[in-house]
């Protein structure tokens, strides 16, 4: 049971790791000293770890995967404001 | 197999997702507008994840999130160099 716990809290916590950012970015409205390139480049490992959920037909993978593209995105919208 | 190449593209790419932030702040000697609560949220999460996969006994869990946490660790110590 506290094993769920942990495994649970583990994804939670890396599912939505980019809210601060994003939360600095809107409130500062600013980008400046940002990695584009690590919002881009975790937004396609999202996708492909996706994809590969939905080949082991893992709900949890799925699930995770896709709301952590949704923040990405929102934080790729939010640089493109404010850079 | 093209299955097992989608699931390592995805583990290397989100693995190592803050080394572009890592170059960006190197290079520019700034940390400014990046989200420090972002790397100890991802650092927990990756610590939590390591703990999971050492209760599961998968050395791909293990190894992904231990190599994650150095990235991790050395994003925050140029953090407090650069800020």
């Amino acid at each position: 049971m506290e094993w769920y716990l942990i495994g649970t809290a583990a994804a939670l916590l890396t599912t939505f790791g980019f809210v601060p950012q994003i939360i600095k970015i809107h409130r500062t409205k600013c980008a400046k000293g940002v990695s584009l390139a690590t919002f881009y480049q975790y937004g396609v490992g999202v996708i492909l770890w996706t994809l590969y959920g939905i080949h082991l037909g893992d709900i949890i993978i799925i699930t995770a995967n896709t709301v952590s593209f949704i923040t990405i995105v929102a934080a790729i919208v939010l640089y493109y404001r404010y850079d």
